[in-house]
């Protein structure tokens, strides 16, 4: 298929009802507009801005409700790893294991998600240049693995926003592999003096609507039935009730795009 | 009409020839599209990094030159102003009057350019936020002139890279003006050693579809049938030869952004 | 004298008795501290956020206050200009021209101030990299005149704040001419949704102490009796009331970098 | 003593015969200087750019270099750790454990470095607003350790490019801790198209002379005495023969700082 994929769940797995009620709406949302869809939920979250901060209900058990999701719905899984020695553990569980954005230059954790066999997701550093992606992707093949691929989660500027530099996205295909643009944290405000994450949900359409047209790969969201009580990254998560609208405007744009190559001359 | 508009042309008026070629083959393509076309060429260059860099012909030579563009093709013309004593000697040859980007908080320049009853297109400063645009196209309005619109041309990011951020587009239609995004400027590399401005020309369809899908009202774009010997500006100018393409994919991308608006759901 | 010079007083002259009051105390101050000093004042605002902001007394007016400054206190003074048109004009009032940081790259303006024969102080814009400056004070130096002096008041960083790059003192120094640093304007925080620029005054000493130990050659700053009712700048202005005292701070820290160069070693 | 305290070493172990060398002459130049000095080398390197770049000669071997160190000089040594499970190992050979920038926000690596009991320094992210250090902070306090202190490395500004806000220097002492400047790494250039990290080590005197001045309490720099033959960050390391001269100014500047506390008037 020609169609984008998407990557969207919960930012972390705060429950088996909450996760199995998200993937079902965003299960029945692709299924209708065949959009290959993975279900994506954090057993952890490892670097909140306070320790205070809610940071998972155990490893074992939201990783044991990312295999029921994945088996009740038959939709593959992606879950974030957080040092080398969590990889094999989660790599029982799901079948792509993603850098988290401030890691991605982390050489051991790069050949551990590698060394697994399973899809790797690298998230492209707030501080990184798309040109220097090379480097974390090659990291992951000269350790034996193909099945690799990029995200752009937003580059920092100045101290309290992020910016999504569109550019990278033909840039970091040139390297072989599937970009994917991750249309909620983009749009996070950082460096809050509350240490609570910020956001802009209202942009997200605008957001992803760029990012399709500029022809990326994937699309990566976080969506929750209740943001503003998300235990994180409320502030710029899409509600879940939009979620399916949203996907058929991308996916009315996305076959514009398709339509784009058969045109002659130049090409991104 | 729902389509686009386009702003084109080179960056200077050089010559009488190359101008009336540039505008022949823009109107040629814009027509076949129903693109409503304005040509834009600066009658001076004001802001030149280096002293003995071009900056023109002569104003009177080069604006002669812009309305003559204007009559043989019927076309409306647009060009940059400087001063505010030059707004009321261009006014005299050309339907919109431009603000430069360096230029756009100069209290003065904008308030002589409202006065003339001209259109008046305020290029967005690169080190301006989008939501601080109110306050510029509010000293057109207070000046009794209602015809403003912006051009997004790109935000500093760090000293020797722009960037274009595609939040400010709807943000600034709020204010009630068509936004223009400039998809040659955009991709300047500016404060290079060598004192010449380069650029990424590569990427131009990538930032203009992009724009498209953010949903602006217009493109501006600068181009030439032989950049690289353009008197100046060349590193990021659009080459001639390829404008009907671009065009023609960012029309069957406009074609399916209107479509966007007659789903249901939220909008941006 | 190997101490700093000193460029202060109001933004904008509000009226003879201000400017005089505020002449008076930084007199005084230098005067013990044998600080070379230079009145500034600006007879007009032109590029305020919002077309209702004070912009001025009227030009005339203000330039006569600032050359009874000058007879008053038998000191040099130095105000702004914005267009080419005015360098002649305040050429007869003052003894430095100054060219704003948004005009750098006008060089209408830069030959215009060049050719009056009176020294002219360049702000580097908040968008250029030091190294270019050296564009621009050529425009100086090639209009017949030599005394030119380049003056930092921060750079870009995000959208709605300003940061010091002190490696551009070295870098500019090595053009030949004097370098200031702006402590004040440094400390904006600009594209305020008020339209109103923020500030961050009690980093003043902060800043200019590490300019002063960066090697500077003189320091820029605005100063009030009652900064909260200044008629512009007042968020970021230093109290007239803490001049002396910072002063003296920084002529302790310019001995001790004096003494740095009777050192061995390789220097900046 | 009111004198600043130096962190200074190569940046990787290297050898025995190198780590001793580098540490003698440190030595030297900081008894003479009453300067409190911290040998500072990196047991393995775990965020190269590259796969194929040196990290390290093996982990154990590096760490008793480092105790060897400590116990010849009689000095205390600190080095860097990377994931959770190093914080045990590194804290039986070393004083201090570094948190590296590009992981100052990862809640079990601080919590490991802080439950060794050993003084825990966390690396300001250059992706990190000041004022969001003090979260970083808080996850080592609320840990039962309060020997905490931070340095900044510099924060990105542009993908290319790297910054020192010096207004960050009393925004972060006043969250009680000591705050160091880190003079060498502050000065790369990263995202290099080579995937090798550069510098601009001509300015490092700069940067430094700087950072006394804002009232920094220590100094950090990796030093050499052969940088183009270091096996990492040789492109910004400071010679190892300029490290006295270099010293001796900063503690010149010292003594001025501590005078400007005897003034009267506001302090920062």
């Amino acid at each position: 298929s020609n169609q984008f994929f998407l990557l969207a769940g919960p930012c972390a797995i705060e429950g088996e009802e909450m996760a199995m009620r998200i993937a079902e709406k965003a299960v029945s949302a692709t299924d209708k507009l065949k959009i290959p869809y993975v279900f994506k939920g954090s057993y952890r979250k490892a670097n909140r801005s306070r320790i205070d901060s809610f940071t998972g209900i155990g490893d074992k058990k939201a990783l044991q409700i990312l295999r029921k999701v994945s088996e009740t719905f038959d939709i593959p899984t992606i879950t974030d790893i957080h040092s080398a020695e969590e990889a094999n553990m989660a790599a029982e569980y799901v079948d792509i294991l993603q850098i988290p954005a401030f890691l991605c230059r982390q050489t051991d954790i790069l050949v551990a998600a590698a060394k697994t066999g399973k899809v790797v997701n690298i998230k492209k550093g707030q501080f990184l240049a798309p040109e220097s992606m090379i480097f974390a992707i090659n990291k992951v093949r000269d350790s034996g693995n193909d099945a690799v691929m990029v995200t752009d989660r937003g580059t920092m500027f100045g101290y309290q926003d992020l910016i999504v530099d569109y550019r990278g996205i033909p840039v970091m295909q040139k390297m072989g592999v599937p970009v994917v643009l991750d249309i909620t944290h983009s749009l996070q405000q950082p460096n809050q003096s509350s240490g609570v994450t910020g956001g802009k949900p209202e942009l997200i359409e605008t957001i992803a609507r760029a990012g399709i047209a500029a022809g990326c790969d994937g699309i990566f969201l976080e969506t929750h039935f209740d943001p503003s009580n998300a235990k994180s990254d409320g502030a710029n998560m899409l509600h879940l009730n939009y979620l399916e609208t949203l996907l058929k405007k991308l996916t009315i744009l996305r076959d514009a795009v398709l339509n784009l190559n058969s045109e002659t001359g130049y090409k991104i």
